[in-house]
């Protein structure tokens, strides 16, 4: 038997183009010889949904989505995720459901018993688990099919489960493994990934095939790296990162001959920047647009935005503006200007000087005795972030965010200023992981200006002004902040781990009491186990550790 | 037995205040007699703490205050709810519980089992449902203790649950039922809860006693509202909305005595108006500032926020800019300076013409040859942004926004112009309903001034606009969006009711597509049962009727 893996970008609420994608992969599949396809989880829909799914006109599309694919079933399995209604009137209205479509007819249907709900995922909010379990019958094999986190409960050793999906279908005797996944990137969680599958495949004795989503939904970005598992662990295949991918596999040979293959490569900054390139580009193209525009500082975060951008756009649909002010250092100019041609970008410079002497004469009189402060340094900010929206508006490009983590994280940026655009590129990234993969983005040439790299970090909003003024150096920064946003430890346990009390104090209050800009910013691209964002919900008015 | 009802307004991980204030109900409790004093779910961090949950520093500190409060209940049965770690490995690590503290003792705990995941509730999140029940003995009399939403699925009539914690403990013959809750506000809710609260007293035959939370955690308005029910169903008491009350209540006399008490008064407008005022005052104060700034534009929207901003914080803390441009017609100046003075609060006027030409100058060049559109429109917007957040920054104000829940809608506004601001005021009050309540609070006295309300809405950003140029009015608009945003109907449905299907159909995608811009806005005070917000969750690169 040959089963088909089909590793796709889908577009959420995209009924037509998902469908009709998995219609020509269905016949390309077919025409490989596949006995069966696998599509991936909520495929007809997309990953995720979110509140779409209480929209009964959603779900009907969805229904007739799965009613196309059913009538292409024809000499091949197609198995499909789709939401579906929960017949049961107790209970959330629907479930999160996996088809297995053969000869136009509905052969089986599986449900996710293990929801998700923490971090970005919100599964509990729409679906009910399933509690009943069924192998499905197909050319004299038995399938165990499973929906994403179904086989993250091993032998129930995931605290956050008290069911376990594989230890009732290996009871009845399954054979082989199947997953539909929409399982999202981190830097780490691709090792992960295949470790469980591994697992999975070892403790129930059966292959593996487990299909992943590849491609962005705004912040959540999927990388693909399907997988193919022998039953005694070998692993057989590791598809592609970040492209879609359609591979068919023969089900004899992986029974009876397994092989050890080897896994993709996973460096952990070339895996953050390649996320980054296609977190980029289908925000972009999902939303129809083309062209880019981006602040350029001469400094580090905007470089290795633009850099980024240009490499997921294109050089000809990326736009900067350099924007000095009277703070701005020589160096700032011509630094942005080598990166320009470097990557062969257009770019203008627009001095703000006059719009804010301009602002500066509005509010003289008010102003008038004061000391000057952030209230002119965000005015700045927020000149260029106007040129930026003003240019953006009028050509239709998309203003891109170029904020670190670690500034995000203690609220070092102006709102509507420099924390404005429709997506951050890098608001998942540390700065000191900004440092490494600019460096790594040089490791051949100098496409980012080495200056750029070595000088100071600067904001450029008063004389001589430098990150260090207000901030520690972000090496002594990062790792406080990775303590208390990535591992959630308090205060107490990263004074522990050799940290100046006050800073950690200090710190951590800068986080918490940031909460409302966050709250402003754009999407931001997902690279780590923790992101701001959709998966890291905080209150404003609070007033913990602020 | 006298049972006290503590209606308080915690702060969301202000430990120290939160149980101080509850150290001094529980002597003013027992100064009157009572023999019990109930106070609100998660009371002791705040409600919703969201994922400081997941900080065990943060439940540590929880634990503590318990402790506190434990030590003071010699001779006062303590109710009162708090997070509690899990014991069990298998499930969420912690419970949503209820703590029965009585002579330093802890008498009981009952543990939440209907945890709220949809519109604003992450409960699943971070809890494990309790599945035992236990009915607390005290002073000779049963008591069934329960946490909020354990009391809405009477008799399994609820379809999102399939458990009933009353029927087990009627089942152990509860004869006093005890309901600590953080039931928060909409404009439809306080009806809906007492008649929750009647159907547990009949169905179970006990009396009941329901304490709520008062005041605002960002966009969350608790209105109090906290209810005593005798067990044939009469209502026995209903304290005041959006206060902090004690009273104490003889359990003999209901449970002998019953007698029908008179609810408080529900008109919508009014409860919603009062809703705001509590949420904008809490919002400021739980922040630890006093001043608010707007933009002031002769229009109803700013009109009404000032004057909500003003009953919230006081005359002397309201500040209001008046920035007309060339397009600005004469009365909108002269209506903002009427209100203003009705008010009696302070107001500048600030024209935008020097930063706006500035502007233009800067982008002469590249705009060269192009029509005056939405960038230009936008500019005049966003130079009223940074002078609001100019003097925002340097007086320490914070700045309200001012658009209202049919603009938000749409995407009728200006990101990081019009649409700037910490918190949005009316962004849950659709235009008719904004007309609606300007009317009533002109009921006894011109308040805004009647042009203000009369005329026709204008964004005033080119001559002659209206908003009618681009939107149909808004006795159209606000029912199509009413049924799409609060009934989640679809096209189809929405059209059958007798709408336009071109019209629906670009309403409709209006909403999905501006989705981008709501991701960016300030919270919105919540008043109806569908806010924007974090009860509408939705992706941004979607296609659905997009």
């Amino acid at each position: 038997m040959k089963i088909a893996l089909a590793q796709l970008n889908y577009h959420i609420g995209h009924f037509e183009q998902n469908t009709q994608k998995m219609l020509d992969y269905i016949k390309q599949a077919r025409e490989k010889g596949a006995d069966m396809v696998l599509f991936g989880e909520l495929a007809t829909c997309g990953y995720p949904p979110r509140d779409f799914l209480e929209f009964r006109d959603f779900i009907h599309r969805a229904e007739a989505s799965v009613d196309r694919l059913r009538e292409a079933s024809e000499g091949i399995a197609v198995v499909v995720g789709s939401p579906s209604v929960n017949p049961i009137v107790d209970g959330k209205d629907l479930r999160n459901s996996a088809y297995f479509l053969y000869d136009k007819k509905i052969l089986g249907v599986a449900h996710k018993a293990l929801l998700p709900t923490y971090d970005i995922f919100d599964e509990y909010r729409y679906f009910e688990p399933a509690t009943e379990f069924e192998v499905i019958e197909f050319k004299g094999r038995r399938f165990a099919l499973t929906v994403c986190e179904d086989i993250w409960n091993i032998a129930n050793d995931n605290p956050l489960y008290t069911v376990c999906p594989m230890d009732h279908l290996k009871a009845q005797g399954c054979e082989v493994l199947l997953n539909l996944s929409a399982s999202p990137f981190d830097y780490a969680h691709a090792s992960e990934r295949i470790r469980i599958v591994q697992a999975n495949a070892r403790k129930y004795e059966v292959p593996v095939f487990y299909s992943n989503h590849s491609g962005a939904q705004t912040e959540i970005i999927f990388d693909g790296g399907s997988l193919v598992c022998a039953a005694n662990g070998d692993l057989q295949d590791e598809m592609p990162y970040f492209k879609e991918c359609l591979r068919v596999y023969d089900l004899e040979q992986i029974v009876n001959e397994p092989h050890a293959h080897k896994e993709n490569q996973k460096d952990k900054i070339e895996l953050m920047h390649n996320a980054l390139v296609r977190g980029v580009r289908d925000y972009f193209h999902k939303l129809g647009f083309q062209k880019a525009i981006l602040g350029l500082s001469g400094g580090i975060d905007s470089a290795l935005s633009t850099v980024i951008a240009t490499r997921a756009l294109g050089p000809e649909n990326v736009n900067v503006l350099l924007m000095p002010s009277q703070y701005s250092s020589d160096h700032s100019v011509k630094d942005a200007e080598a990166l320009a041609r470097n990557l062969g970008i257009h770019y203008e410079i627009m001095p703000i000087k006059r719009p804010y002497y301009a602002f500066e004469h509005v509010l003289k009189e008010i102003f008038e005795g004061t000391e000057s402060g952030i209230a002119e340094e965000n005015i700045q900010s927020r000149c260029r972030g106007i040129l930026l929206m003003a240019t953006s508006n009028k050509f239709g490009h998309i203003l891109l965010n170029t904020t670190n983590k670690s500034e995000m994280a203690v609220g070092y940026g102006t709102l509507y200023g420099d924390l404005a655009g429709g997506l951050s590129v890098i608001g998942d990234v540390y700065k000191t992981e900004a440092f490494e993969m600019s460096r790594w983005i040089n490791r051949d040439e100098e496409i980012i200006p080495w200056n750029t790299i070595t000088k100071p970090p600067s904001a450029e909003l008063k004389p001589d002004q430098k990150d260090t003024d207000s901030l520690p150096p972000y090496e002594e920064l990062d790792p406080i902040l990775y303590d208390y946003i990535e591992l959630r430890l308090g205060p107490k346990e990263i004074i522990e781990k050799g940290h100046d009390p006050e800073l950690v104090a200090r710190i951590l209050r800068l986080v918490n009491i940031n909460e409302f800009k966050r709250h402003q910013t754009p999407p931001v691209l997902r690279v780590s186990p923790k992101a701001f964002g959709m998966g890291r919900r905080m209150p404003i008015v609070a007033k913990y550790l602020a």
